[in-house]
């Protein structure tokens, strides 16, 4: 017995399997900085991948995970201004600066995009060693456990920002996951009404705890919208379902000029009311990921209390039940699930 | 045999018929201006209405057109402001200044519009009665002709200003009819490099004398997109086909955060790349009709050669052969052809 750390990982290892072994903790790089993980947040996206959906993009053995929070174990060689034991979390973005997206300035839709996690090594570790740009200092009283909802939380602050939303507008998040009650907690931050949409019962009584009025699709959506706005129809909506009756519920609940901005993955083209669109002078944006800025804003939202994320936490697993935790999840068994990637002492 | 003037008007009476007749100005009501029409366009509406597709809106028999220039002929009581002889067009957009759309300050796209020359009498007569308000004030040097341009090149205005086209920026023009060569003409008065797709060889010509660059959309468009825009894409697209295959060809042209400004009709849902417009950050927005300012700035643009608009001007016919114009035009003989409604001596 030695008294070293004992790390492990969780790998996506090919057919729909997540396998936890033992590793070595690398020393950083020039340039890098290596995190002691202590919570990783499970996304869709893992689940995806988990499906092999995304085999095209990962290369197995790949240890996922994106949303996460942790404190800095170790510094490379070249970098300045961190100091070991600093809670940290990552904006898992890494760009070529070359490509025509990058620029224009949108690094962060950076046509050759590495996303840390999928496209590369993610943070489902108790190492995890990083380019030393990437990291983002956190709020010294944000807890841990909620820093780890960053990220989900800046995708939900840059969809805001890409709307444009403004206080005392009228809101409709379609889709009642993690992300689309973010959006609905970032839009209420903002001064917004908001209304979600959710198929799922378990998750639209999370949305009721968290004090958002949640409509079932399978109610007259339409007539309680019309109430809502008075016949105007919604100031903005935010299609998080990823579903073809999402964007149709969405175009036709907005009022004249009204924002929808897409935020669900649309595999496949959907039939869009685009008379509508023009006849009512509607903007349809797509928004992906999110800006340094968003990231920091995200980090102030949690820390202020002003999004109550905390409720969004279904439950902590240890990291050797990061198979079952997946599992649960693709059973609809929660909201979001983080995995305690912390080293057992 | 008087010396009366000998007025005359065309109406679209049902079952693709225009019959002109005479008729006998009626002075104006009060708060009205009656103007004495010089020119009336024809528009694509126009023929929408005479092919029945516009039934449900016209009652027959229906005085069309919305194009148009000519002079004060007599003034109602209660209007100030105006003087007897003054060239003037009309901005055709009565509002109800009640609905939801007027409320938010958008009444152009007002919920009960009325569209004069569709919803209530146009201007395809000699004598054409108004409510004071809809008038609009013509550049002494801007000849009625072109005058009768200014209601289509406000479209344009107002579709380049929805699509924030900046100077020096890559745009796409996809449907080369009067529209859009307006909206390429006003995109390249902003500055912009343009580049138009037709079907049509004759438009093709008529953009190509306008000095504008034009692609067949047999052409290889996407590799020559590609090239003229370096690999990124254009940042801004404007879809003024009304076709599916526009829509489709604007959404994989766009640059990230380029913009689709939806000016074409689509009187059924399309199909839409929804991932794109997520992966890029697109933007796809309405435009319809105009605001006030984009008339005065029609006006202007034509006033001062900004938009060299005579040349789409194909012919003008007089009111008696209104009939046989309309069928030209449906054979595709012909860009913009103006009726000469000024009443025989």
């Amino acid at each position: 017995m030695s008294n070293q750390n004992h790390d492990r990982r969780a790998a996506y290892t090919g057919d729909r399997t997540i396998v936890v072994a033992d590793t070595v903790p690398l020393p950083p790089e020039p340039g890098e900085i290596s995190i002691s993980v202590a919570y990783t947040g499970i996304c869709g996206t893992d689940l995806h991948i988990l499906h092999g959906a995304m085999d095209h993009r990962v290369t197995v053995p790949a240890v996922l995970g994106h949303e996460m929070s942790g404190t800095i174990r170790a510094i490379g060689d070249g970098v300045d201004g961190w100091t070991v034991g600093e809670p940290v979390t990552v904006m898992p973005l890494d760009w070529c600066r070359e490509c025509p997206a990058c620029r224009r300035g949108y690094n962060h839709v950076c046509h050759r995009l590495n996303f840390l996690g999928i496209d590369s090594t993610g943070s489902m570790q108790s190492s995890w060693n990083v380019p030393a740009r990437l990291l983002v200092r956190l709020p010294p009283d944000l807890p841990l456990q909620l820093a780890a909802l960053v990220e989900p939380t800046a995708v939900a602050v840059h969809d805001v920002r890409r709307g444009a939303v403004q206080s005392g507008e009228r809101v409709l998040v379609i889709g009642g996951g993690p992300v689309g009650l973010l959006v609905a907690l970032a839009a209420a931050a903002h001064g917004a009404e908001v209304v979600v949409v959710e198929l799922d019962e378990r998750r639209r009584d999370v949305a009721a705890t968290l004090g958002l009025r949640v409509l079932d699709p399978a109610s007259d959506v339409s007539a309680a919208i019309d109430e809502w706005t008075l016949g105007a129809g919604a100031d903005a909506a935010f299609e998080v379902s990823g579903s073809a009756a999402g964007v149709t519920m969405a175009i036709q609940a907005l009022a004249v000029r009204g924002r929808l901005v897409l935020v669900g993955i649309h595999s496949t083209p959907r039939e869009v009311d685009l008379f509508r669109v023009f006849w009512r002078e509607l903007t349809v944006l797509g928004a992906r990921v999110y800006e340094p800025d968003d990231f920091a804003t995200a980090a102030s939202l949690l820390a202020r209390g002003d999004i109550h994320a905390q409720t969004l936490i279904s439950r902590v697993v240890p990291i050797e039940a990061a198979a079952g935790a997946f599992a649960a999840l693709e059973r609809g068994d929660g909201m979001k699930v983080l995995i305690d990637c912390r080293a057992a002492g």
